[in-house]
């Protein structure tokens, strides 16, 4: 669980006098998120989200990650719509941190993942690259190949005591994946951090795309590789080629892959899979004692890591 | 019931190429509204109405509907938000005419109006006005007072066929109003037709405020008139003070009424009797034979127009 920012009424009050939002009914912590604190507000007017950016979010990232929410959601992907105070910000401060409202949206994560909800995943990711083109902003990828030195020699020293001979695994990894990452492919604004929390589905249509924290601008299949890695292996480390068809069916049909593209999935996987491990492994091996945010296990990531380096080819993906 | 524009499926198709929206799914008319045609349109992306602007919509005023339809909703008001298309456009043609998406908004509207809805509807149109301020562009009252005296000449000669002296009785009053008409008001963008089946609902939340496009700029309490007539009259013609004093009671909540706005309110709940009644009166009068569209009675505005002649001052909505 995860509400970092309390907030008094007095405190809200004043906040919200820059709204024209009606008067404040509840404010409710949200406990899932880990990397900011969010509250579900409801005032007269409506029901919105009230997020305080805690220490990870670099507030000079904010006026992208609003801009491109604000961009989304008038392009017509159901993601979350800042609401702009009465002088037009959409950003502004509550104790001390910065701070924004935006719309709440409809749906629920789901618990259970289908293939279908992995096909509806693929066309919502699709639709968010498209409707990502003419964005004016531009945010690099602070946790893209050119940062993973960095972030492995932060944990190296350390790293054989989450699993022996991980440091030089990942020192092997990292300096394969630096040699063959792939050039030229289609970049443009990703989510990169597109998890089954992230999405709200009513049924099996996806109703909302939330958590824009690591958007940035990079190659548009890695997007589709962390989602490969995030919504199809199951619980138990088994790899779900059912579900890894779906997906990339459902993004191909609103996103046609070129060949390269196609060609240069394992390696993405594997790239996606390394990012994600080695910020866990970070996270893991710094981890604050009775701190109430559990470290998310990052050996479940090397499993899939050592998966995407065992296929023959974009073929094990369930593509023909 | 109105579905005016047929559109067929590689007109659809076509137009949907200009938006990134995924595959369209379904396309059903909604046969609510007189004035534009609208269709629920279901993408893979979701769901979204589709406007088609019939020739009762002055298209050079479209920009300021679409744009304040986008400025409220950035200010967190629930109202339709106008999609963009890939150039960046809300506006385009569809079947040779104006034609615009906006998003789906969930809710429906009431069919037995309880006080409750009366105060919500208040609070949603104080909030509305609230909104409006810093919205750049302007448009002028077409039906406001300086508008009447011509629609009413358009009637005139015929209007003795709907009541007998009515033609005499609505000059008296229109020439009343002008001289009566309060000055110096505040004045902002007003809806100037919320109607309860312009208004969502879920429970007795406001869930959605639609068709903005009577809206302009004229007095604000003038708008909060409008609702009075459209909300707090029974079917049998009787006014319901209990709704009045909880929509204006909403109202306040949210927009304090200066103490010249509450005293105005009889002869701008006059006006706004006479401007439906007017445009009524000449709907009623040159109604097409074996149209779909059934005119409204013009006779339940008159009704209404002598009951606010008759109260002795703005005590009689329910005011302390």
């Amino acid at each position: 669980m995860a509400v970092y920012t309390a907030v008094d009424e007095a405190e809200l009050a004043r906040f919200l006098a820059a709204y024209d939002l009606g008067e404040p009914l509840s404010l409710v912590g949200i406990t899932e998120g880990v990397e900011n604190t969010n509250y579900r507000l409801e005032t007269t007017l409506g029901r919105f989200i009230l997020t305080i950016y805690e220490k990870r979010v670099d507030p000079a990232d904010l006026p992208f990650f609003l801009g491109l929410m604000l961009h989304l959601a008038e392009h017509g992907l159901p993601c979350p719509l800042p609401v702009r105070g009465r002088d037009g910000a959409m950003l502004r401060t509550l104790a001390g941190k910065p701070a924004a409202i935006v719309s709440f949206l409809d749906g629920r994560s789901v618990r259970r993942i289908e293939p279908g909800h992995c096909a509806a995943v693929g066309g919502a990711l699709a639709a968010m690259h498209l409707a990502g083109r003419g964005f004016a902003l531009h945010r690099a990828n602070a946790l893209g190949p050119s940062g993973w030195r960095r972030l492995l020699e932060a944990s190296r020293s350390r790293a054989d005591e989450v699993a022996e001979g991980l440091a030089g695994e990942l020192q092997v990894e990292l300096e394969t994946l630096e040699r063959a990452w792939p050039r030229g492919l289609p970049e443009g604004v990703i989510h990169a951090d597109l998890f089954p929390d992230n999405v709200f589905f009513e049924g099996e249509r996806v109703s909302g795309l939330i958590d824009f924290y690591f958007a940035c601008d990079d190659i548009l299949a890695y997007d589709l590789a962390i989602c490969l890695n995030a919504w199809c292996f199951e619980t138990d480390g088994a790899f779900n080629v059912t579900k890894a068809r779906a997906l990339l069916t459902g993004y191909r049909a609103r996103r046609p892959l070129a060949p390269g593209e196609v060609e240069a999935l394992p390696v993405l996987a594997r790239g996606a899979a390394l990012r994600f491990l080695s910020t866990r492994l970070y996270d893991w091996l710094n981890r604050v004692p009775g701190a109430l945010v559990k470290p998310k296990d990052p050996l479940e990531y090397l499993a899939k890591l050592r998966f995407h380096r065992s296929v023959s080819g974009p073929s094990a993906y369930g593509l023909d």
